[in-house]
């Protein structure tokens, strides 16, 4: 029997870190060694999450370089963006796998990235890093060191628009993307705008044309495109604690059989993407708690809109999820290990 | 003092029912003389709402005409489709205001009704009944005898798209509408989609492209723009009780202040219209409980499209607070005599 | 016609004093002149709170004592424990009536305060003030200028146990109060206990026998008693925002009719008082957005135990709704003005 | 390698037996062969339940008993009350493992079962059943064909009081039980009360000392106590799909080492009993998607009483986790296989 490989999560106190630590708890192929935080460095990770009572017994600490190098081969960092390239750098420098879950390594293009988020200091390791799409990039992850796991947004937007893209089935121009998103994906500081009671009961849109998740997406669409595409984005808010909703219309002058069919080929032998059958449309309930992405499609033959209904739990596939199926892809292990429960029927 | 105008409320076991009950309970100048329901016939009233107890003494009676004949003046009816027609004919043969909160007189297209309904048994009715939303068709309204009350989804959309198309300020084509609703706008009949377990925590895209509020919403909206209008609809469902966010995407050659001064002088003198400053967005919280209709806007210049986001509480003004609104028109009142409750700060 | 009396609302952005400005705004005897914000200070209310746009005009000013004393006649404190007293005392020097939505001038014994919050500063003004239990101290009330607001879950378990106590109708000893309450309870100052992902789909009771709304309670009821009453206290946290349920055990030798009739007669003047006939419980979700307290009654004759049941909209009944009630009647205005909005069906 | 025992789910269309069919789907042991259902008989099972695409390929069957026969070796039975003894009966008598979720199985005292439910057509069975309460009947199930697994209430009640009782260390007469349950426990028939928008925002005691749970909770304490026991037991409703709180109060000599220690001890060997460390209290959502039961104690020395707080998942350890924990221990699997997943951090 071969040693387990060992796995450090740095930032572990929040929803995302939180998760990738309840999946690798449950991975048959790797186990948990560091758990770090800064703001709760000392305490029993069961004081700060205590539903994992008896079932994590490791303490929270201060990272620390040297000691995160002896203690882990694989990293999964869910920090802050500009917190996270300052530990990735030197982390690849050691020689260790990591998968960033920040937006540091998810551009290729660096002036967007420091358009939108700051300057980086590393930009060598941008070129180096792959975009942690699982079902689009898996060769590359294959091969990859560091990973830039994709936005949750993303994440549900550019699985039902890429292959349509690439196979040329709608156009490029005029894509309008509707997504709804519950809280969770605001994360766990405490802020005025989530709330308990400033979230149940309301539905509201947010940061219409201007969420940083746009230039993610134009900047991958526009890649399988193989031309510019850029998007209308407008994230709305949920009350409830995990899911996404995009509904993406575009133009088409196909029709919905040929769209449903390139999204199932495209993604036949993908175990985490569901492409619904005719008739049927996505509900976020039906893939909480898990990795799936499930799509649905309905063709207005009338006004020649295609509208295309995609669904993830925006931790599992749109965080930790994905981010330990990029592992499972980076080590060779099968590529649902650890991350195959079953859905919930309510 | 004159004798105030009696009110019956026939179908009142319903959502939409018991807000019209609650709201005349509450009004002024009207008094609660009829409740009527199939179902519960014989029963206190406050046995099917507990929330009225002390509050509302009547019980609820079957529907005999000459009854109501003799019991009341003005007859708000939250019945069934086609139920209503049946009823609403002899009230208005018998000199009576009436308020229809079904479809059966919300189109002036009779084939149109028929496509999406069923036949219509008084197509001579559906010349003289009026669309009820109150803010476009004030006058109409004051001299009408027979009120279609709008359908909750085309009052959030008609109300900010409406100004924009008789002033020519956006494209006739290529509008998206993608709508979200809480889940009283389903009803009060108990079915397994409505269940507390198989909606919470979960969103989802319904009926898409084939709701029957979209002729209702294009039948309007080509009346206003002067052609034919065609708007892709597509309905949601949100996880809680009440609210409604219509996201509109509409193309236009103008800028963001043109379309909101637009919107500010068509709903100057309108106090159930909020047409929110630059930078704000609507939530259905700040409606929740009040008849207000808020409109935000956002223009993204690089795509030409405006994003309009308007919410609405679906059971008041888009559905019992908008019938009170139409009754006080009909009768001279005050127009929001009964409907001015403040909103809830949370 | 005479002038109306003018309004302050100390600590306006929280939510006790937000629904203060809800109710005083649509209060027919008075006006809202004045509303006070440390953090806040400068900006339009409705900018921390949007619901209220177009309907409150003010913005939020620094607490100065000349300015205030200037400005209004009636002054609501929403203010946290101790900064309330330092802000009552000068007002009530001025002759001002004030009514204090802290625990500063809830209790008689001034060690008790202490004991469960801080040193008192100003003990001669406890002595003055009045405990604004609206149904109970009606007469010291009216005659009142410092009314100690009484706290959200005594008022829901005090209501229903004070006649039983002065009626000698149930055992001293032994009284447990499970008691359940919303979000909104815990205040509007992010936390992380109070984050929407924490708190929904989710119920635990918190600070078991040892919250201070206990001894606030044991006072009250031992006055009502002639003797000492010391219950058990139990809160718990529902995923909702707002209402209290208080499931009380008491152990009695009388019957369900004895106790029944007992409450019906202490409050059958008392319009938020609704005694529940026998089969009905109460629902919070009925007494929502209200000034009620619902009380339901099942006596257990086997085991010689009364499950006594009440439930109020914690920010109403058991906070500004009595709050307005007590402002009322020390006025002399009818007990119900401006706070007998009707319950919602749903 | 062995084959696989083949696992029947009788009744699959309700929550619990959903929930057994997810659990069964990840179980290493057993394979799913059969799903019946009367009213959807012949649809594939995730036209049912969508969120099973792709996972489960089983279509619904109407049951037939030679049918049953050949396809399965243990029985889940997920049936209303009385319609279970009947398929029980022949199954028992063909030889089969039989795991029975409705109450026909649960008494030993037939006539406490027929006074709370209807005659009993199988009373020989009745006496061959073993109460499945994992924890406490282990040796009894380990040798059982015939299980009657316990209600979700009595599970969170007795699994703290049993130990307790058997060691003496609480008073047998007050015992008061304050339970509150998450709405799937109210199952998936349409209804007015289950409802969302009748349930959410909302929460209401229901069957105040008169819900059947209670006898069957009694006939379980009396025999761990060795003498009568009565409870008085209240049980509520709470605004979210998952999860029941039970709140008890028992009077007790002791301290809460004592009683903590007593529970510690004998749930020391038990991999889904975790009791809290002093100063900690459980919240449902730390167990949601579990098979634990969490159980913390808070003693009031003044009033001699202790509070005991348990939690459970309704539908796992309440319902189809305890089942499968049940035939795991009467086929002699590793007790926690395929209901070991960790719980999530929100």
């Amino acid at each position: 029997m071969t040693t387990k490989k060992r796995v450090a999560v740095i930032g572990a106190s929040g929803y995302a870190g939180a998760e990738v630590v309840r999946l690798i708890s449950g991975h048959p192929h790797v186990i948990l060694t560091l758990l770090t935080s800064r703001q709760y460095a000392g305490q029993p990770y069961d004081n700060i999450f205590p539903a994992f009572n008896e079932r994590i017994n490791l303490s929270l600490e201060s990272f620390s370089l040297d000691d995160a190098v002896q203690k882990a081969d694989i990293f999964f960092l869910a920090l802050p963006h500009k917190a996270s390239m300052n530990i990735a750098a030197p982390l690849i420098n050691a020689g260790k796998k990591v998968i960033d879950l920040s937006a540091d390594f998810r551009f290729k293009n660096q002036s967007m990235y420091e358009n939108y988020y700051q300057p980086h200091a590393f930009p060598q390791l941008l070129k180096k890093a792959v975009y942690g799409l699982c079902e689009i990039n898996h060769l590359e992850i294959s091969k990859a060191d560091l990973i830039g796991n994709p936005g949750c947004y993303p994440t549900s937007v550019l699985l039902p628009l890429i292959p349509l893209l690439k196979e040329k089935l709608i156009d490029l121009t005029g894509i309008i993307v509707d997504s709804k998103s519950g809280v969770s994906g605001a994360g766990r500081s405490p802020s005025l705008g989530t709330l308990f009671c400033e979230v149940n009961e309301g539905f509201k849109a947010y940061k219409v044309a201007e969420h940083r998740h746009e230039p993610e997406m134009n900047e991958n669409l526009s890649l399988a495109a193989g031309e510019n595409v850029q998007i209308l984005f407008v994230p709305h808010l949920i009350p409830m604690t995990r899911g996404i909703v995009s509904t993406i219309y575009v133009r088409s002058q196909n029709d919905e059989q040929k769209l449903r069919a390139c999204l199932q080929t495209a993604y036949e032998n993908c175990p985490f993407v569901r492409v619904l059958t005719e008739g049927r449309l996505p509900n976020s309930a039906h893939v909480r708690g898990t990795n799936f992405c499930d799509i649905g499609i309905k063709f207005s033959k009338e006004k020649g809109v295609a509208v295309i209904v995609s669904t993830i739990d925006n931790l599992i596939k749109g965080a930790a999820g994905q981010a330990v199926q990029n592992m499972n892809i980076m080590l060779g292990f099968s590529e649902s290990a650890g991350i195959d429960a079953m859905p919930f029927p309510v």
